[in-house]
């Protein structure tokens, strides 16, 4: 993988600006990543997410593996052929998903055992084969099998996940060399940081992490619960760790304001569904903050759902359109309002892009939550 | 309105291609209408409808009277502003919505009595209160209120169904010219010709309803349950009454079969769920058939939904693809599945237009229905 840093000039704040170079062509970062849990983005299309600015999507492999399967990915030439999104992919390794489903699972060294949210079949994710499934979707990026304690956890808990992520990490560079050597496609393979909120594990896990040299690296663990202070707190102080010429990758965070201050501290990647599962319940996000566009203050609000915004959605349609097809669960208004949400997250990742390479960032970052947050 | 019947050399073949002229701009006949219930049509954006190339949608005044209500679209300045469907829209009469709930209608030579299905709320239709409402939606053709009898029906129940459609469509038309004298904008009021499946029974209602010189006329209370041939059969018998000068309307219809069938006889309007609910039921409409796009065999077929389809869909997505997201029940593969239909539906009604204005159109129906009807 070729990851360079087109803007370090302004060191004194690490805010950071690259690009990444994959398979399927280059991304840039700061990147913003849509959630694609089924291989697709839920209401838009590839059009819609290309016309957003996105230009790598996550998918779920947890999801995926369970349907359509691998075997159909793998036989219509991987993820890319399949959806026909053929620009940049990452999959997440499945273990956010399986962990999240506690009740139904029986973890080990070995790994996880689960079953399907479909049909209760029984499954069983290790290391490898979760390395295995990766690759047989085929995307850019993937994702070392890690286990992410929830919040709160005690000290206990949560070094026992620290282990593991340590030694399934081992087991999945091990097997992901192996798999790589057999096919000419290549992807890459990050790293996963845990530690919950404790300061030394968090340190223990990087030093782990960071010692296999993955192309890559990712903070998991974090936006599970926690506060928003030991959050920056846990950032501030893993980040510290890991190399400045690797893409770092900040796991399933966030709003507006968590994006401004992870960047801050060097983080280059995101990926969360805020702006997609949100919109689909009635919010969206606007230059001047969230709002619930669902309610009934806007039945007759002729505005688009951000007077400040560019994309087609706000060129077009009003609140008030949108509110109504809310009401009337009409496909079309998810469709819209995911669509703006999503332009929306692109398009703040291309103005903090500018802002780095024009060494303005404390100062975008100022203004924008001035607005941003001006109705808080 | 002007309607400019563009060719009709082809006379011994009734088919017609003309242009409507309307204030919100001009659209071609032979015009299938998408239909957009609550101002959206299902799945699809403003944007879609263009690309397929729709001139004109239909919009269900009695469910936009109930929701949003008339109140907004109006002081939104009519449904073009509200929905920003900047083109002609079509609003229908409400007949058939309230009469297909007849359990909770009361009908009397006044009007219909129904409760709102969202909250059970009384309202009341009568043929004055149907023009106030879609004068205040501000539909460019608006049509009269007319009582649809179910099928099947009586003599009986027909003719006390057709001498309501003609009293009350003298009191729309009084109604509509009182309302339009108030107003710059213009709408169109359409007639509509009821009378079940009795000949003598349409004739009389043809006749009744040509008498009060609307700008065009409609056939309604066909495709209700009777059989193809009594669609056809009613359909040849009552156009010989309708101007040849004025659009004439099928409404309800239908089946790409059908749509060639009547325009044969020389419709030049139509309307239909049918593309669009079906494709969000896991059914698309190709040129060599409908396929059930659902069904298992499809999960590794990596052709479009249509080999033949220039759409947006068919030249980047597999049915393997939109087969998964429909398991998934992912908002995104109804949206694709119902951009291909309604881009077939439209791009039917060209080749149509275009072999009229050839003089070919019963090669061109033959040739298409040869393709269509291979599996059947």
């Amino acid at each position: 993988m070729t990851y360079n840093i087109l803007t370090l000039k302004n060191t004194e704040k690490k805010a950071r600006r690259g690009k990444v170079k994959t398979e399927h062509g280059i991304f840039q970062t700061l990147a913003f990543m849509p959630v694609g849990t089924s291989g697709a983005v839920k209401a838009l299309t590839c059009d819609d997410l290309e016309e957003c600015g996105a230009e790598i999507i996550l998918g779920n492999t947890y999801h995926l593996y369970l349907r359509p399967g691998t075997e159909i990915i793998r036989s219509q030439g991987g993820l890319a052929h399949f959806n026909a999104w053929h620009k940049p992919t990452l999959t997440d390794s499945g273990g956010f998903q399986v962990f999240s489903l506690q009740d139904i699972n029986k973890i080990s060294d070995e790994g996880v055992q689960f079953q399907s949210h479909h049909d209760g079949s029984y499954h069983m994710f290790t290391p490898e084969k979760v390395m295995e499934i990766q690759h047989d979707i085929g995307a850019d990026i993937i994702m070392a099998f890690d286990q992410c304690v929830p919040y709160p956890a005690t000290i206990g808990e949560a070094t026992i996940g620290v282990d593991r992520t340590f030694d399934w990490a081992k087991k999945c560079s091990n097997h992901h060399n192996t798999l790589s050597a057999m096919k000419s496609q290549q992807s890459f393979l990050f790293g996963i940081i845990q530690g919950s909120v404790y300061k030394e594990l968090r340190t223990q896990s990087a030093e782990q992490i960071v010692s296999l040299d993955f192309p890559g690296n990712a903070i998991g663990g974090l936006s599970v619960g926690e506060t928003k202070e030991e959050m920056e707190d846990m950032l501030a102080h893993t980040i510290k760790y890991l190399p400045a010429e690797k893409p770092r990758y900040l796991m399933g965070v966030g709003y507006p304001e968590d994006l401004l201050m992870a960047v801050s501290y060097g983080v280059d990647m995101f990926d969360c569904v805020l702006p997609t599962r949100n919109a689909r319940t009635g919010n969206v996000f606007t230059s001047e903050g969230p709002i619930v566009y669902r309610n009934s203050e806007y039945a007759n609000d002729e505005r688009p759902l951000d007077p400040n915004c560019g994309c087609k959605v706000c060129r077009r349609y009003s609140r008030a359109y949108i509110r109504h097809l809310y009401n009337q669960r009409e496909i079309t208004g998810m469709v819209l309002a995911t669509y703006h949400s999503t332009y929306f997250f692109q398009n703040l990742m291309k103005n903090i892009r500018i802002a780095i390479e024009e060494s303005r960032f404390d100062e975008f970052k100022k203004e924008f939550l001035a607005k941003y947050l001006q109705h808080k």
